[in-house]
């Protein structure tokens, strides 16, 4: 399963202020910490509320950062097509996603130009338009069908379009968890990748990494291709080797074997 | 979802040494353990290799010691249909299980007279036959759709029917999980109940508590009816809620948020 690791986001509040302070030793931990941990893309997102040129500045910034640690693949984390545009110049691996496009026809037309300037990266797309997101999870599919034939035709293979089917917290809507497991398996049908933004699911209750490993576990039995997740969390890692062994993925249990000797988890 | 509790089995150590010495303390409180940990169903096994006249005396004290704490209905444990025929004549609550029938032609014909006798009982039904567990689930799937056919026409209704598909240790053959859950998923469509020894998945390798919670959640996600597991465990509580809440089945999360104030996992 690809990792995307979150912890570099703006709406934190160290990694905003590391960012306002232009504190590169604290977020060249950060990510360190988590290429170490596994993960497989760094997700950038500079997003502090400050404008979007400000924005511009900092994710360029944050990018300067990455590389300096070394040139892993990035996946570059903004509302605004703009700035993913700008961001995206300085971006030296092929190996790199975008996040996000989505069913909106104001942001497709947008965020679609910018994709075919970069046909081999990956897309990140999220179940949801003008309306938000669908409560139910066959509009959320259809979303997702439309916006892979808009993504087809724009030169994307399948390969390399990671549909969001986007969590929603049990404590909302009991059923929140069932409809992103649903709309999960219907989208995994089409043939594209599949991803998530895992913590939503436990957002409001208490002990919420308790909530995020067994959910984690079910996406990972209906097959997810990759989250946006914090691979830090020794939780995570317990859950994804477990999840991956009991869903036939780890040949003579090697993994939890090597997990659990070396206090992986 | 119904819990089986598993502990009073011949094959574990204390409660050999237990029904050896009469010891009526050390089986009541076992089993007033479980009803306290939420048991449905206290399983009875009195298989300690002593032979048949020895088991039947054996269960039939096993049942008086159910009885002295309380009328809490059993599941009647026995390779042997003449043991289950015996231990049945002691049973006093309508509400009762008896564990097992299969696909072996030998053991339907001697089940089957008995299971008539009490057409009103629950049966666990095992997907094996005279070759042994099948290797791959769409078998596992015709022995359940065969047998549940020939209960159907002794008089036993769906609801009362409960298939356990088999887990085996993913130790031994990494698929194991997986036929498991896809036999798991075809066998509901039948319309009958669904049940699993639980702690199979686990034979032969480090921390099992871990892996089990996890399977079980996977179990839960799939729809299993009940579980022959330890509720005593607290890993096995955490699963059952946390589970149960992420597929939908607890309302508010009431009974998460009750399980973390009240320390019950």
């Amino acid at each position: 399963m690809l990792i995307i690791g979150e912890r570099i986001n703006g709406t934190r509040k160290n990694i905003k202020e590391g960012i306002e302070s232009r504190d590169k030793q604290l977020i060249k931990k950060e990510i360190k910490k988590q290429i170490e941990s596994g993960a497989h893309y760094i997700d950038l997102n500079a997003g502090i509320g400050k404008g979007k040129e400000r924005e511009k500045e900092d994710i360029k910034w944050l990018i300067e950062c990455l590389y300096e640690v070394g040139e892993y693949p990035v996946c570059i984390d903004s509302a605004d097509p703009d700035v993913i545009d700008f961001a995206l110049s300085f971006v030296k691996t092929d190996d790199k996603m975008i996040n996000s496009i989505n069913g909106e026809k104001e942001k497709i037309d947008k965020i679609l130009p910018i994709i075919k300037k970069y046909p081999e990266s990956k897309i990140i797309c999220l179940t949801m338009d003008e309306n938000g997101i669908p409560s139910d999870s066959k509009k959320r599919v259809e979303i997702a069908e439309r916006v892979i034939k808009i993504l087809n035709e724009a030169g994307v293979k399948n390969e390399n379009i990671f549909v969001d089917c986007l969590v929603e917290p049990v404590s909302v809507n009991t059923q929140n968890g069932i409809v992103f497991l649903q709309a999960l398996k219907e989208v995994k049908k089409f043939g594209v990748k599949t991803t998530c933004g895992l913590s939503n699911v436990s957002f409001g209750l208490p002990n919420r990494k308790l909530i995020n490993k067994y959910f984690l576990a079910l996406c990972i039995y209906e097959g997810i291709d990759s989250a946006i997740i914090d691979p830090t969390v020794s939780d995570i890692k317990e859950a994804i080797c477990i999840a991956e062994m009991l869903t036939g993925k780890d040949e003579f249990c090697m993994n939890y074997i090597k997990g659990i000797r070396c206090n992986i988890f």
